[in-house]
């Protein structure tokens, strides 16, 4: 058994969420690498010492560089707003931590790549949190395609909606403004764009169209504010297998909360599945008795692998918490050298790229080869 | 009380669709105006009258041209293959008989429009066989976004799907040949167009995406014959106020087999349906308190009209030849010179119009105005 | 082919439910023996004119006795409310006419006996409308028991479920009355029975409890009045094939508008239906790889009989109106000596006789033998 | 901010989920009391030692009596199999430690009570886990019975079913031997009775029907053994309020993985839950316009405490594991003199009760007052 230090900066809504897995990952899947929580980094030293002691770290700090030459610490996780990531990315390779950052990669592709250079450069493992990939169901859906259960994709079709910009009431925020990005698309269209890559399907091509639900909210004195960003972005593309589908993307989705709905259709079956109903998925197969056919509902088990190790019993259901668990996992398993299922920021920056083909897609009202 | 004499062509999957709608809408809704069934066509003589005895035409013929000249013949439901409606729909408008046409009007858009100029010529009445705007659950999302239930349309998503033609081994037939038309897009694509023109949403622009998901198909010889039709179709499309959406139209997608899953997002809520659960409804409306906000699932039921006139207990569901017999009914009301609810020849032609533009806009990559 | 006069009297929902079959049953199944529509009975004569023009009845008559003697009508479907069942059936056998009579057979288990003794001495046919074991959906379950798919049957959970009487502000009406009969559950709780029978499973004891939501209802007057019915009852039973489970109606069960919940348990498997979703089923075998296992649901389509005879398409789905139709179609093949799926007063009286064990039962307060 | 010394005894399906809930609570809920995790228990001291580095115990045994007079252990968690908790609840409650026991209490009712007499004792807090009651959908439906929205409670319907002993093939083993209790009833209905107890709702009598899917089993020689378990019950129960309701539970039932389904009936309305679905729940108010009338489907969010502790955005979904931490921090809370939802052994005595009661009622096939 071997002991691997972290440091984590932030306390958000991801900060948080980082700081629950480092702290359950060996409860949950034992293995032989242990995370010390060693020191949390927040805004200010009242805010990191208050969180540190919830969270089981053993230090805190009002500022995050004190944490890169401490040698106790190995791994850095980032969870700040995307706009800092470039810079502490960086410097915590440069200091020779491993970096596992929040996604997207940065607002700018410039900056991403120089995140990737700076990973290159300093011989470390990146990870980014893209942590969809990470459940059950999804790995099945991947074996699945794999092991050719349903045959040739043919076309896919990624939903990804919420409604938390779906209120034109509400003010306008730094989500409305070009500094924070493209709009739903790099917001968190991006984990689309992995469950993709995690199933091994590569886009070639790209159409892409972005809306504004709102052009304009109010600011805090009552004032017109013009919306810089876009709410809604439709992607068509073409995969490199030959295969075709859709992104849709919205964040001023009302209803959806947490949807992200998958079709697959292949040439001998397809499959469906939505990330509000975590626990499930639904495949049909062309075959036996057509009487018979139809989709059949599985819920996650101990037969999907890791489910296991959180719950013995079947159709007990994981939760979002328990999908960053498995990814810290993973980071582990990485770090001891072990196949695992992770994007780094040689595949992120994939990602990203996709991201900007589909701006100048947008941009250029036309078809974009990636 | 008065009566009006039909003649049918064609006893096929519509053929008879029509010949159960006619006989039991008096049945379902009472009304003045009775209709008689006169005669039958088909491509002879034999199973013309068979079908007339199941059917109760008093006549039957191997030779619809029969039918132009019988004074007691008022409408003529045409029924066969899209590209016999051009002939027989001029034909029976100068012989002075009202047209019902099964959908779409013809393969050829010059052939629509040769309908369309006989219609106006003749005076008489045309309707489309467009059954899924009769279906209660669509009528009520119309009154609902007429209402503003749901405030302003900000994006509407269709998807069509079944999976007749997902089979990689059938045969090449006649549908994978150009003369049946483009594919997806015409042979029931046109059925989502009719939904958007019954929740009066008009369409502006579309970037239409056209593909096969297999190349080639076996002759009965077995040899690789090339398909040239497109099996699926994707469009994007920008509404004339200001909204925007997307068609997802696919006959080879295994395992959907009625699916027209309607989502439309609103500013102050949203409404998603799928016929494949026809008798249901799902409605959000961001008010109230939001620990009790979610997606009501409306059943139909008798104060969704017409249902009433089928079933006096709500939650016992209608039936996909039902919104046939809703359809003739409309059809009644028209002729009587009440308000109804149909696509006649004058609507309908905007509707070819738009699978013109969505085929150039497919062809040439790029968007087009409506 | 061959002719056979139909005589109906009501017009209310069940009369008008029979018309539309009646009238639609050669169109969907063709066949040899047509059905005549010869006289429609009424209470009087003006609304019987005006039913006879719209269900296409050739004669009309306010005394339903009328139809008795005409040599035209060999076959009488009876609408009435229940306690008008026995007078009519009785008299209809006397007078040689086959009889289709709407369910329960009578209030009182004495006049269904009499009923009975009535066909057999007849040597007629008789008929119940129990039209939900038409549905292509449970003939689908029957054969899946039959064939051993879900292996030895070990428990069932029958729940129906309505609204109608879940107002407690609604008057006192008949169906509040001890005259009505006992409640929910013969109300339309013999649904169910007919289910069980259908799927041949027989019912060997029982332990009914009844209640009462509403111990009293407003009269017209605004005065209490006691109710005397019960809206809910909850039924144990053994089947004698050593499974077991359970009945649960209700008729104030707010929010339940058509539901018949079907849970079956065997030895490899389950099924699980809904008639609220009547176009449904799911199946559920313990086969093959744990990890794919789960409920397949399957869409009604031209695979399960007599869908097709409707619509050549799955997953387009059928209404609950079609159900009555396929009852009349097995109706005239029983007439013609084909083998057919019904329920006559021979099986009828077995499902009274159940409801009189389980009335038994709650009054003792313990198990009935049946 | 003060510590609380935990030790747990045993590591297996619930030693581990207490392990993780121990660990998680302060990084998820803050608050001001701490848990210090001292001492793991298991069975020998190597898989102890073992266990205790992935969960972070500071210490580990393979003698649970150690604890006993540790003065840095305050409370301890028992997680044994169920014929363990009192020679063990009863020890440290005796020692001076609050204890935190799985449910149900013990398979003799004499034991239950030998345990609560040592918690009067003792003056030390006891907690049972019944960790289904502290989802926030289970709260919420229990606030909106508080207030009335569905008005009285009718019926109440719940089904609790799992299919691990459902393989008529599966070795006789001991959840088959009477020395395990009644079966399906104890051994995990018991939560369907803290269902009840959470949602305020009182039984005052009951009618039990339990019954053996399979009579036999095989041994490990492949010689029939009898089961002497009952894997399905039954029960009718009246509540207090004078409503009435069922539970059926089976642990046979193929296809159920982890089905806990709840139908509440009101005179206003009706509340569905299943918690194979855990972060849905469905309410149906009568009021407002019919045709808009039906069950809205909330998904758990932040509105729902206190699903904000794990996740700020609403639909993206707890876990059966989070269910444990919101217990413990219940615990937390109650130790710290605040309110709390919990059962202890006073109220856990009730169900133990219950469970007599029923199996009494089995036995003398007939009602039992509780």
């Amino acid at each position: 058994m071997e002991k691997i230090g972290v440091g984590l900066i932030g306390t958000g809504y991801m900060g948080k969420c980082h700081a629950l897995a480092w702290n359950a990952v060996s409860g949950v899947f034992g293995g032989e690498l242990k995370p010390e929580l060693v020191t949390l980094a927040e805004v200010n030293e009242e805010l990191a010492a208050a969180r540190a002691k919830d969270f089981g770290f053993a230090k805190s700090t009002g500022n995050w560089r004190d944490m890169l030459a401490d040698p106790d610490i190995h791994i850095i996780s980032i969870t700040t707003p995307n706009e800092f990531h470039p810079e502490m990315a960086i410097a915590a390779l440069e200091a020779g931590k491993h970096v596992y950052c929040e996604k997207p990669m940065a607002p700018s592709f410039e900056d991403a790549q120089k995140m990737l250079e700076a990973s290159r450069k300093s011989g470390k493992k990146t990870f980014l949190g893209y942590n969809y990939i990470q459940n059950p169901m999804m790995r099945r859906i991947r074996d699945l395609l794999n092991a050719g259960e349903i045959g040739d994709v043919l076309q896919i079709r990624l939903e990804m909606d919420e409604d938390f910009m779906a209120n034109p009431d509400d003010e306008w925020g730094i989500k409305s403004g070009a500094a924070s990005g493209f709009g739903a698309l790099d917001d968190f269209g991006v984990h689309t764009m992995s469950l993709l890559m995690a199933l091994d399907l590569r886009i070639a091509k790209v159409m892409c169209h972005m809306t504004k639900p709102y052009a304009t909210r109010k600011d805090a004195s009552g004032n017109d504010k013009t919306v810089e960003t876009y709410d809604a972005a439709t992607v068509l593309f073409e995969l490199e297998n030959g295969g075709n589908g859709t992104l849709q993307l919205n964040r001023s989705a009302w209803g959806r909360k947490g949807r992200i709905a998958v079709q697959i259709f292949g040439s001998k079956g397809s499959i469906v599945y939505d990330q509000e109903r975590m626990n499930e998925m639904h495949v049909y197969k062309a075959e036996g008795d057509v009487a018979g056919q139809g989709y059949t509902t599985i819920l996650a088990g101990p037969a999907h692998e890791p489910y296991d190790r959180f719950i013995p019993a079947p159709g007990h259901g994981l939760g979002f918490n328990d999908l960053k668990i498995i990814e810290v996992n993973e980071i582990l398993k990485s770090l001891q050298g072990q196949e695992s299922h992770l994007i780094d920021f040689e595949r992120g920056i994939f990602i990203e790229g996709l991201v900007q083909s589909m701006a100048k897609s947008h941009e250029q009202s036309g078809w974009v080869t990636v």
